[in-house]
């Protein structure tokens, strides 16, 4: 460490520039804020260094505690800051920057091994989706009801399949996946979503991550290439682009999905999440899926199609997957069955364009040479015997009475303080916090009474976007949601009778 | 495609400059291969490209015709060309460069699909390993007796798994493995190799190929990591290396393993498989084992240890292994299941330094979120249970005749042509083609009698280094090898009655 580090860590505030708005400009907290966790996110602030205390810092800036206070609640409830019990708040890893990026120039191994070592790197505690302690039954987002699950099929099929496999010699599975997987994923997305491909163009992953990083080290240019995300967005995709050195692009968000009109035209791939944004929910728009596809041929950008809980719908009339209205062999169509079947499956897929389909399987041949093939072939089975249709249609009807419970409590006892997000598919909902609500007040009682729900800003572009509350139904029963959010509604009259 | 390009298409070879050594050096051959299988190596001539005719090679070139096919032969017994029946033959994919690397500096999507297709790109079936068409039982490499393997009781625990893991709410694994399949693999390789660690130094990968990957994306910062490889060497590894930037350092082998006498002292990265080289097979001799790691310490390097089948020994003194020797936190030792249970397991392990972990922990995150869940925790009682250690027992014993066999083969039918390399490990045998035999000859009497056996160039830093064959006996009777190593030498005896 040398003194310029330890420099940092005794005041980490002070070695990044803050420019403070105008007096009674009413922007002082919004752009502090922003520059903070600006500093936080492009690394200036590594993971793990303390914060000054907000007694020091208010004074080194000049403001008042209560703004400093303000702040770091703030940093605190969007998870930029990890709270201490009676110590001062430390940066939590946002940054998560790829060695390559950290590496020493020199390239000598004692600098490759202090960096490696440097405390950017998150540890598994402070990983964004390390899981945390929480009771089984909670609104915990992205994980399945597992009650429902038909178990003893799934093992006669799995049983099957290894006895089956037992028979034959050993060999390498196929990179790509077995073909009939290949050829069951096929025929469901084209069922389901209404996905136009064949076996050919499907590959097997290791679970939607596999994908994203497959598909980041595929299309980046470290350095050079632009890569638009959502924002607010899936916090994982981004980390595998950033760490194949894209050059990110937050775009905002809105009730009708992602801001099309702010793509950039100089961004080579746009990543979106069109059934159901990650993690506000909404659905992007007809208008906004016509203008997406539009602006990539027009820049000529690719499309990388998060589709990872869209088979759970509420709609009537759902709407086409983008890779549906693709004319332009543009758009990459990412899934999962870590959703619609269980977390522990770890299979997910691509559907890639033709021409792109040698190059990505010479990239998964680097990083894996294949996934275990018996498992696969239970998948394929439970796909092809209708058995994962079936669920997702029961499950679909489980989900829709949660969700109803929570969009009616919202609606009737959080009024107040949250907003719910429209949305038509998947297993969470996502409220805005009212922008006069105390944020504190409310992330406290979010963790105090829905254990798992998720408080992320709303759009770090702005500063004063309203944050964000995501509330999972995967693993909640339907008569335990309403009481909670009375509980949190009791808390938060108790503790703002004005709601404010 | 411009004119350039195209140009290239008509004739590679006037594309890349060849010097041609004085005359009656008798270096000729040597050298035109060296300099044209560099141009292969580095890309210059791309994969999928037509050679000229050997005739049309040698006119423009000025040699006499079978000193051109003599050329040609080499680079196709080394799997540099792909013949093509009746048609002139073409570059195979050995470049495998990343996208990257390939990519536009303007990054114009246009150019980067372009780039994305680009025919260096190795189609599935021009990928080095991809499944050839073999009979069941072959000499191919790589591929373990599935015959005396315990599948009731691996179903069993399998299952059992399965149905334990049906009484709990989903939820994902952890990224670094499953802790009792972490201390399961710490506690074997700690009997099996004398490796120290604890399972916290464990984390589960999916096969050797992604501890490759992981750690070349950990260890690498592109066009500067300088990454010592054995050569001849194991291919995955060095792609995965590639992939990430890294700039290769090819070390010749010789009958004591790695020449650690040629380590350049700016290499960060040392890539070595100890205990079984591949192809080779020959082991790292003790006094090499000292000299790698201490050069290592001197010049600051970190060291990877592949063990891919170091658990069939056939000598009663083993040799450590480096980790067990490593007094200094440099060796990552790489391990996997593929060869002592089964390929379709897909399941590998590196066992790293503690200083190393949490990146280690942060890359794997990027790529991958975990590993099937349950099928670690059939893999973690199948070894807990002694079913792993015991399969390994009685396989040592069976594939150690089959060694005998096909040693005693070679010492007795084909002395003439090949030479045994010594090894002491493994499931698989190499041998030096004899420089005066008729390569060719070689080659085609195994293709023909050895099916699955793969003849390898034996050190492409030395034009005259002879090849090498590798056989392997995973697959094949004890029965069988005798009769088919008489074929070839049969078949090698009427085609060269001199033996040459």
């Amino acid at each position: 460490m040398n003194s310029r580090i330890s420099a940092r860590d005794r005041d980490p505030v002070f070695a990044i520039p803050l420019t403070l708005p105008a007096a009674g400009s009413g922007q002082l907290t919004g752009t502090l804020h922003r520059q903070l966790r600006a500093a936080i996110i492009d690394g200036r602030l590594a993971a793990g260094t303390a914060m000054p205390s907000s007694r020091k810092a208010a004074d080194a800036l000049g403001i008042a505690r209560n703004t400093a206070v303000a702040i770091y609640d703030l940093l605190i409830a969007e998870g930029y800051l990890l709270p201490r019990k009676g110590a001062r708040p430390v940066v939590a890893d946002i940054a998560m920057r790829h060695p390559r990026a950290r590496a020493a120039p020199k390239g000598a191994a004692t600098q490759l091994r202090k960096q490696i070592v440097a405390p950017t790197w998150q540890s598994p505690s402070a990983a964004p989706h390390a899981p945390q302690p929480l009771p089984p039954r909670s609104f915990r987002l992205g994980v399945p009801e597992h009650r429902h699950f038909p178990h003893e099929i799934w093992r006669r099929l799995n049983a099957r399949a290894w006895r089956r496999w037992s028979k034959h010699p050993f060999d390498h599975p196929p990179i790509e996946g077995i073909p009939p997987l290949r050829e069951a994923i096929a025929h469901h997305v084209a069922f389901a979503r209404a996905v136009a491909c064949t076996g050919d163009d499907v590959m097997v992953t290791s679970g939607a991550q596999q994908a994203f990083d497959l598909l980041a080290r595929l299309l980046v240019t470290p350095a050079v290439t632009r890569v638009a995300v959502e924002d607010p967005g899936y916090e994982p995709l981004r980390r595998a682009f950033q760490a194949a050195g894209a050059r990110l692009v937050p775009v905002p968000v809105d009730d009708e999905g992602l801001r099309v009109d702010l793509l950039p035209t100089d961004v080579r791939v746009i990543c979106a999440s069109p059934s159901h944004q990650s993690p506000t929910g909404v659905a992007l728009s007809m208008s906004r899926r016509a203008a997406l596809l539009a602006h990539a041929r027009m820049h000529d950008a690719v499309v990388i199609e998060d589709d990872y809980d869209g088979e759970f719908r509420y709609s009537s009339r759902p709407l086409d997957a983008l890779q549906t209205l693709d004319r332009d062999a543009r758009v990459f169509y990412v899934g999962t069955f870590s959703k619609s079947m269980f977390p522990a499956m770890n299979a997910g897929f691509v559907v890639s364009p033709s021409w792109a389909r040698d190059a990505l399987l010479a990239v998964k041949r680097v990083t894996e040479t294949h996934s275990a093939g018996p498992l696969q072939e239970a998948l394929a089975e439970f796909i092809r015997e209708g058995h994962l249709a079936r669920h997702i249609r029961k499950m679909t009807a489980t989900y829709a009475e949660r969700r109803e419970a929570l969009l009616e409590g919202l609606h009737v006892d959080l009024h107040r303080w949250l907003e719910a997000i429209p949305s038509i598919a998947g297993i969470h909902l996502a409220a805005k916090i009212d922008a006069g609500a105390n944020l504190r007040a409310v992330v406290d009682a979010m963790h105090r009474h829905l254990p798992g729900a998720e408080v992320v800003p709303g759009d770090s572009t702005r500063p004063g976007a309203p944050s964000i509350v995501a509330m999972g139904f995967g693993v909640i029963d339907v008569e335990d949601i309403r009481p909670a959010i009375r509980r949190v509604s009791m808390m938060l009259s108790r503790n703002q009778p004005d709601g404010r």
